[in-house]
């Protein structure tokens, strides 16, 4: 496949390629002053973005948008400030390109190093909020990659702008033509990004479970798979009380919408204080879906079914269910988890060792609450997402996450 | 997709499934004993195995297949004493299992630790050589991973009697049931497998480049692609004469029909020793496929066409390009390479870094052969392959690259 194949992102591609050859090889310094006038450019032209958002927001209103939709797609002077801001806190964080992974001098004398290189050109594809296209650009230049965003047809004012935007101050500050494009908002576009093995290098979906879906299913080019978070809590029967529920209300209550909020409860049926724990949920506005267990524990909880299991409800609902044992527990996990975070409550160190060998996901949060999967809590910085796939990266994608790594092998002559 | 969805495939892999939640828990020391009990029984029923594999080479030279595919079919009393002895070097190998890949304490006072767990259920897809089943099998099971192999329907009487001997001494040694499984060997059961998402983990193919073309453009399962290379030495203006011929020799020589072997030769136009490079290769028994250059430095060398460039010989053939400087080679690297070994023979230690900050390959050679991209060469033992993508691994895979990590996160009720 070449460039021409492609024609609605060949060009794009073809010159984001060029650009990622000469990326790879740029000092931190480079990029960071980079990044700097990138966001000093994005105060600058404030008014610019903010007019084109206005257009955008305008123009989803009059189809009938709902305003939680709007509220994600409109900047306003705080935002782009906030955006603006993030770009400057990557040039804080170390630049991962050159790290030298792992290093030994052979039997032979050759010397070994595993160094740390950029991924070359990174497709992200996302959905209505603005501020990705700033934050997928500026991370993908402090690790040395080249970006090609596909933002959303909603919001293709505000990312042209964007984008406009940031390629002049970055080209200005000495980075290469072609390091981040825009792609058009077609529904075709997303497919020829899907398809150009060679010319694009990963693609990472940021948004919905069915955009994700879309992705991995579709996907030639290699994918980083984030986000969907159907997240469990299991409380055992050595939990402290006060603790469970402090944990099972903030991971379900602190932030619905996101992809590390708890979606269900599972306790050990010697737990005695359930009715307890429901009440607390009940009384913080959370509906209830339960088996026949949880139901005679309280009033006013809806029966459950394998949906409910299923489900991420990215609500302020939750579903109930009364496990027979650890064992029980790992079993619901296995089968409705989506491998993203899995907390326990126990003070039995069997128990946390047990949940802890026994679950298969990118976070086990023990004695804590699922919220804290997220890049920066783990102190790693800005993130790009959260992966629920097992190769390359799982859990949050920091800038070590967009990178790969190249074997520089020296000898002084060396033949087998 | 559920294992009904897969007729071929679909009762192994939910097996494999099942055996991966054990296989994951299970300590070094059992895994190790079911190893050595493993390649004692290979030992005790070689008879059975090499009667079966009789029976296959029977069959194959009846259908008239040429003897160099028979040779890597046929298996020998000592080619079975060496497949038990690639078990038992397992052993000696450290298990990567439980490994803690990064660990802090949060200023929150939650313990953060990155370990490394097994991937789960890892397909392989493979050609004639027998050996690679017992290999792969050894390797998942060192690292926690329960092996679904899909040998070539030519081996597939050694390959049964291969697996009915090593599952038999695996369970026996306390291994969960179906940890290992071979799987029918229709064309459709690739198929199943490379769909087979949610059921496999990851699909890794062992073979050559129209196996490997086919699974990584088809496979909805996440793949680690091994194997094509398309592999160049550039001698640069500063190279000693005598280290040049000996590296470019032993690329090109010392082993022709595997994936680290060298294909062109890119040599920088002021080198005045080019005659006597082409002479030497050409006495090795090399044929020469050149540009005019090459043609006018030595004779008999045949013209080169882009389809030179561009193929992984596998055989006594080379092309040969002069190229006007070291950025013209890395402009071919760029356009032909595989991204597999790329090496640059140099005393100038600014071509030297050029070229190793230039090229994007798994592995980069300087002053030494390609032959030395193999993981046995890097000291990580066995490997699976040689992974020429960017995701996940690059390079040999050895055991840690069969792994995927959680983070566990440890608190004492702490919330957001």
């Amino acid at each position: 496949m070449s460039a021409d194949d492609f024609p609605l992102i060949g060009a794009a591609a073809a010159r984001a390629r060029e650009a990622a050859r000469v990326l790879r090889t740029l000092p931190t310094e480079t990029k960071d002053a980079a990044l700097v006038a990138m966001a000093e450019a994005l105060l600058e032209r404030a008014d610019e973005v903010l007019a084109a958002n206005a257009a955008d927001v305008e123009a989803a209103a009059a189809d009938g948008t709902p305003e939680s939709v709007l509220d994600r797609l409109r900047l306003t002077p705080a935002r782009v400030s906030g955006v603006a801001d993030a770009l400057r806190q990557l040039v804080a964080l170390p630049d991962p390109v050159g790290d030298v992974v792992r290093g030994s001098t052979l039997a032979n004398g050759l010397q070994l190093r595993q160094v740390r290189v950029p991924l070359g050109v990174v497709g992200i594809v996302y959905e209505a909020r603005p501020n990705v296209t700033v934050d997928a650009a500026g991370l993908c230049l402090k690790s040395g990659n080249a970006a090609l965003l596909r933002g959303s047809a909603s919001a293709h004012r505000t990312n042209t702008a964007l984008v406009a935007v940031l390629t002049e101050a970055a080209e200005k500050a000495g980075l290469p033509a072609g390091s981040v494009a825009l792609l058009p908002a077609d529904r075709a576009s997303v497919g020829e990004l899907l398809n150009a093995r060679g010319l694009v290098d990963v693609v990472i979906p940021r948004g919905g479970a069915s955009l994700i879906q879309r992705v991995v299913t579709e996907s030639r080019v290699p994918v980083i798979e984030t986000g969907v978070g159907n997240c469990h809590v299991y409380v055992d029967a050595s939990a402290d009380p006060a603790m469970a529920e402090a944990i099972v209300l903030n991971s379900k209550t602190h932030r619905v919408s996101v992809c590390n909020s708890a979606e269900t409860l599972l306790v050990h049926r010697d737990v005695a204080f359930l009715p307890r724990l429901l009440t607390a949920l009940a009384e913080a506005g959370v509906t209830l879906h339960g088996d026949d267990a949880a139901r005679a524990a309280h009033d006013g909880v809806l029966p459950a079914t394998d949906e409910d299991w299923a489900t991420e409800y990215l609500s302020l609902d939750m579903a109930v269910r009364v496990v027979d044992d650890l064992p029980g527990a790992l079993d619901h996990i296995s089968r409705w988890g989506s491998g993203h975070s899995e907390a326990i409550v126990a003070d039995s160190a069997r128990a946390i060792a047990d949940f802890t060998a026994g679950v298969d996901a990118a976070a086990v949060l023990v004695n804590a609450s699922t919220r804290f999967t997220d890049g920066g809590e783990f102190g790693f910085g800005a993130e790009i997402g959260i992966s629920t796939q097992k190769l390359h990266a799982r859990g949050p994608l920091g800038l070590p996450e967009l990178t790969s790594t190249t074997y520089v092998v020296t000898g002084s002559g060396h033949t087998r």
